[in-house]
């Protein structure tokens, strides 16, 4: 499909650069969600990307290039954007405050704290999105679609509007969207939501993100186009993940490390949304009131820190590591370690787990979509059973064939957790079979059709 | 007003026992603002009082009487709960699951976990609601009206349905409502839920409340009859508060506190919905910006323990006099106090700081109404600014004379406060006697009016 006419703009980029051997400045695939999913459907496409310049090889590598690069069948214009403005813009609001604000993840009698300091982080947050907004207008096209990606780009759609009237603008959000009570918290709601209503139309991973987008959009007199298009895991990647000889590799230490046991499975980014300790603490309890299960059960957690800079993130980290020490002392024998703890972001040994495991256990406590929920059931091999918290986006696709468990509940979580080990094999069968179709029942590419569709004449 | 058809149902009573110097049991008023507010509206109608037996000697003087007691204008029928029992339903489920839940004052990654202790527990308060019912089914005469408070009755509305389907019933929440999206959480949400549209109708102090119990219910199906109808102070009763010879005295201590300096004045419990930390940040930083403020005002901070058997309460209680002594230790100098801190819970002592306030900061994260707020006008004499959240339920009957402020943001806080320390003479007064018009628009008794308007033919 050649799209010239598409822009997309997203804070990471489809291209990090890195000096090889030679030193010599490389382009590799770019990390993080996102364009691990969207940059397959762009690439090739002739489609210009503005993204963020992260990395200081990142700036070199685009300042020589004159600001745009072509590579790996992507044209990325990348943003030399001020690290301290950046940090503003990244840090602050969006990973610190509309991160927390749409997931609802804040302690209400503490957090979060509007000062004269945050004020200042939003102008910068502000400037970054005109940054944004100032290329993709630079770089579209006449009658261009520009796919404005996720909360850190909350004001391109009303910025772009100003600068490029004749083009036709669609803002993603992959998270859940605030509620309206929550919302008002936010000093700058206001103009967030003009930013984002200022686009042709606005997409949710989930009804429930789209109505809250709604209610706060009602609340403040806008009534924005909106619809949602949950993105689709792409089969023929993981596939071929899943053959390749990494993967293999990767299954020898999997069987190493569960031995014959039956296997829960989880695979996240150590994030306070994933509600990774409510998890141990629910395998606790089942360890504690089924004996039986000891030594016949290996939780697998396959959980890579993320965020680093942010004081929670490494105070929940913490956290988790010593829910996992004190499930482990409690239970392990010379033979059995009840938890196989590994923080290593090692995608092939994450594939190689999911073709393995007999619970795939989702539970966030709140999350846009959870894609890991669809990709699981696509290479595993043991008819295994999908553990999925309700309140994740994915769960209206799947509640059909899942189990679904209330994340906030760890008798629940034990109470499917057991469930799901003891299912007989012609349920698991029949489950993972559904799971299978409807992980396979929207392509990937439907994400993209169904919004070029809403503004294609 | 006769109104012995009139049964009140709630957890604390209008009256409580102690020991005399002579040994007797002997009946005060009770504790709570619940029972401060509604009582003088039942006192001496013939109305009888379902309440639960607090401390021990509650339970002697109600063992002696056989249950049930006339004093002091009250006929109350009072329960002897056991205290196992009761801890489930008070600690566990009204104040750390329930009082939480509809402030949304969990802090989401962690907090609430529902374990199957947490279910006991539930078991627990369903039983304990079962006695209040069983209570109001036994003591409401023919044709009578039941009105049950607040969040820890939630279930009665339904059992009383069961037991006397010949009586009306009407349920009223002194606190706001969770949201649908909170609501979820709670394993128990429907049967909540249920027990409460029971009721002929349910009540809220605000608007909001009101909304977001129907969007709850209409999730699960329900369309209870709703209504709104805030308390008002009782002018009376806080003016002769106000002349008495203990609030006179009381007057010394604040004019010694004060001095000569501009007033700020908080009443609260410390209570972490009542954001009292973020109140002295905003002082704080309202101390760092106008050096010209220094020795010129005072933060005279009457908040008093509450729930102190509830961990969260200890640290916050913590927090609360850390930033205190921060403060002071920053900025004091040999001649002044910055914040004038006392935890001792004294009528009199609270109406004569009343009296004096420039500034009454009512800045909660959430509240269902907050009465202080229209208790202060009545009685200042300084024609005091009200400077209030838009998040308490009664910034609804507020808006048009109180300075509005976000909660969450301390820079604006401290604007507010700035902006309410230098108002011109002319603007006070004309606020202050609107705010006092507001405050007397509506008499204490049609809160009562409003209801039994209801259900009466």
């Amino acid at each position: 499909m050649a799209r010239s006419d598409l822009v997309i703009v997203s804070n990471r980029g489809p291209l990090s650069f890195t000096r090889d051997d030679a030193g010599q400045l490389t382009p590799t695939r770019g990390g993080g969600g996102l364009v691990s999913s969207v940059g397959p459907l762009v690439q090739g496409t002739g489609a210009t990307w503005v993204a963020a310049a992260i990395s200081d090889d990142d700036r070199e590598a685009m300042k020589a290039a004159g600001g745009v690069v072509e590579a790996e069948g992507y044209r990325l214009r990348a943003l030399d954007i001020p690290p301290a403005q950046y940090r503003q813009f990244y840090d602050v609001v969006s990973n610190s405050t509309l991160w927390f604000l749409h997931h609802g993840l804040d302690d209400l009698p503490r957090r979060p704290l509007y000062d004269r300091r945050w004020r200042e982080a939003w102008d910068g947050y502000r400037a970054v999105n005109a940054l944004f907004a100032d290329a993709a207008a630079d770089e579209a096209p006449d009658g261009a679609v520009v796919l404005v990606q996720d909360y850190h780009l909350s004001l391109v759609p009303a910025m772009l509007r100003e600068r490029r009237p004749d083009v036709r603008s669609i803002h993603f959000h992959h998270t859940p969207f605030a509620t309206p009570t929550l919302i008002r918290a936010l000093p700058t709601a206001e103009e967030l939501l003009h930013g984002l209503a200022a686009a042709d139309a606005c997409g949710f991973h989930a009804e429930r993100w789209r109505a809250d987008f709604e209610a706060c959009c009602a609340a403040v007199g806008l009534s924005p186009r909106t619809f949602v298009s949950p993105l689709a895991p792409d089969g023929d990647d993981i596939g071929s993940v899943a053959a390749s000889s990494a993967c293999a590799e990767a299954a020898g230490w999997v069987d190493e490390a569960v031995g014959d046991c039956q296997v829960i499975l989880r695979v996240d980014r150590i994030e306070l949304s994933k509600n990774i300790v409510r998890g141990f603490l629910a395998y606790e309890l089942l360890l504690e009131e089924r004996p039986d299960l000891r030594g016949r059960v290996v939780f697998v957690a396959l959980v890579y820190p993320s965020r680093q800079s942010l004081p929670q993130y490494q105070a929940y980290r913490q956290e988790v590591q010593t829910v996992v020490e004190r499930v482990n002392n409690r239970f392990s024998t010379g033979e059995w370690l009840p938890i196989v703890f590994d923080d290593h972001d090692d995608f092939p040994r994450s594939v190689a787990a999911l073709k393995r495991y007999d619970v795939l256990l989702v539970n966030p406590v709140r999350d846009g979509l959870n894609l890991v929920a669809k990709e699981g059931p696509l290479v595993n091999e043991c008819s295994g059973v999908v553990a999925v918290s309700r309140e994740a986006g994915v769960w209206d696709e799947l509640s059909s064939a899942a189990l679904g468990l209330n994340p906030f509940d760890i008798a629940e979580t034990a109470d499917v957790l057991a469930a799901a080990l003891s299912m007989p094999a012609e349920e698991r069968g029949r489950r993972a079979a559904a799971l299978r179709e409807i992980a396979q029942a929207r392509r990937p590419d439907d994400w993209l059709t169904d919004q070029l569709a809403l503004v294609d004449p």
